[in-house]
């Protein structure tokens, strides 16, 4: 097992310990490819690792056996499509020596019928999601994956760039979508979302980017993320075509103040909610409160949404190397919404900004 | 609602009737798709449909409720980040007059946290996944989705032609993968997936495309399938490059004729277990049972993988509009393997072809 994979596991059983955790239980996702480098084929037929204080493993369809082989050399339970998963999940359950009614963590993101058959297998089992083992240990990034982070962030500001200069009078959104993902492919990313929405569509915060064409008047909002090295972008910034439309000035500006009022707050020892209720005593100061609809933000490593997610109700401690977005948004239905995205990770003691593009509105036309 | 949904949801409540379901849960999914024409954002906030006897309504996250709102007329239960999901969700649960102890069908490809929600909201549930519900009426298609797949598929053939056509000495799997991807991108397709495997790498059934360059000697195997006006296709076919390896001919005959013979156990009310042993009989007789080391097929519809699967131990029985594939294999571990893959829907008392590609070695270079 290569150095990183090693020390991952020694931190999940020291985290396993220390929450009395008798196994781990992650399916085919991003806890897998952290703790195994391993991306199965995702299908139906069951793939799980099984981490406990003594022993890990791969309950594994036969049929992966040879490709799987080449990324990890954790021992295989493999089970034939004739058969089924079930002998071969009991040898396996057997062989991390889980005891009865144990205290076990399951992968919130796997199917359900992955998860059902652990749950049927081990009757009284006790049972957590990741959120404070694989979730906490994914959310310190290490200096390997801030570098990755950084690069993916600083190639992200060029990929918004180009965005936002191929405004013209009756492009659709669609059309400025295909620039930024043309940007991302031609630099070696991949594109992992990109939404772009004008006028009245900024107010829908999950728009779906459409056949909707600029008009003079319209405020524009980017919300774009690719991925490089393994990594991903997330930044939202906003602007406008010609003129910006009647109020888009000063909501703009409680939202750079939002911003920077969360990124003070987040500070080693803060709790989550902290940063959430920066953010927010701004909007509802500017009488705004109701029209921020969302949490403030999401933890960002190798998925865009991990731990630490930055709500109102969370009480995460925030913490060195923890990775996340600050983005309030103000949504006006009919007219238009903003809202102001930025990365940030909590190094030496402050929340640094991953990206280097300003947040002031970009002018179109 | 349109009047395909409206057939589908009462197709569903008949459905529950007939297996007493009190209550069918359906996450973000292709079965979602299906009876709602919702596909909403995949994250980890909590998206639900429940359907009882009386009532269907969705728990909804409030970001996306303006959004969805423009697919479904069904009601909404809405929460916000800040409060949580869990009143919305009771609020959801009082009004489908879910009884005490219920039967309920989960879908089975949701997050385990969604699925564990719904579970622990309902204390005594019995519970089921929904091949006998949701996945019984998919499997059943109507002639809309047959035409869609028969498209599909005749797509796929010309796809198929391409990427054979693309052999040269020392391409790469990656460069043909990418010859394929191209052309479903300029036919108005995107593509599913693309399997190319030169020489050896064929006798990983789950091979990753790589770097591996084609020299004088290899059999080629490619597995593709695009997807256009919402269905998909899948199908495999196999050459070789120059001359074919020592044995080529012998197993692509014996893999024809189980094809052959599976098609031919493919009646309306034969068990799919049938048409995996008709397959398997015939790779058995040859003396390669123990190289064929997976199921013989699966449905397909808007998932290319879904009910009914064509295993040695379903008792599923086949009826008119299913649509499943047959693909056996012979994997010889580090000489070659080969694969030849149809799908195929009962219709008329028969299994036909979708694909109109001979199934013939395709002789390179």
């Amino acid at each position: 097992m290569n150095p990183t994979l090693t020390t991952r596991m020694a931190n999940l059983r020291a985290r396993m310990a220390a929450t009395k955790t008798d196994l781990v239980v992650i399916g085919p996702s991003s806890h897998m490819l952290y703790l195994a480098d391993l991306s199965p084929h995702g299908d139906e037929r069951p793939v799980l690792l099984m981490v406990s204080p003594t022993f890990a493993g791969f309950l594994m369809p036969a049929l992966n056996v040879d490709s799987a082989r080449q990324h990890t050399d954790l021992p295989f339970f493999p089970w034939a499509d004739a058969d089924g998963p079930d002998a071969a999940l009991a040898e396996l359950l057997a062989a991390t020596g889980v005891p009865a009614a144990p205290s076990i963590v399951l992968d919130e993101t796997m199917r359900t019928d992955f998860a059902l058959l652990v749950l049927d297998a081990l009757g009284g089992a006790t049972r957590r999601f990741t959120t404070d083992t694989v979730g906490y240990l994914r959310s310190r990034k290490d200096d390997a994956e801030y570098d990755a982070l950084k690069k993916s962030a600083v190639l992200n500001d060029a990929a918004m760039a180009a965005g936002f200069a191929a405004l013209r009078p009756d492009i659709t959104e669609y059309e400025v979508a295909t620039v930024i993902r043309d940007f991302y492919k031609a630099n070696g990313a991949t594109t992992e979302f990109c939404s772009v929405c004008f006028g009245p569509n900024g107010a829908f915060p999950h728009h779906h980017t459409g056949e909707t064409q600029l008009k003079a008047g319209d405020a524009v909002l980017i919300d774009t993320g690719g991925r490089i090295h393994g990594y991903p972008s997330d930044m939202t910034r906003v602007g406008y075509f010609g003129t910006a439309p009647e109020g888009f000035g000063q909501i703009h500006s409680v939202l750079d103040r939002a911003v920077e009022a969360a990124i003070a707050a987040a500070r080693p020892g803060a709790k989550a909610r902290d940063v959430d209720k920066a953010a927010r005593d701004i909007i509802t100061a500017a009488g705004y409160g109701p029209n921020f609809l969302h949490r403030t933000g999401h933890g960002l490593g190798i998925d865009i949404h991990e731990t630490p997610y930055i709500t109102a109700t969370s009480d995460t401690v925030l913490e060195e190397g923890m990775v996340f977005s600050i983005e309030p948004g103000i949504y006006l239905q009919g007219q238009f919404g903003l809202r102001l995205e930025e990365i940030v990770i909590i190094r030496n003691g402050v929340a640094e900004i991953l990206s280097d593009m300003p947040r002031t509105a970009v002018a179109g036309g």
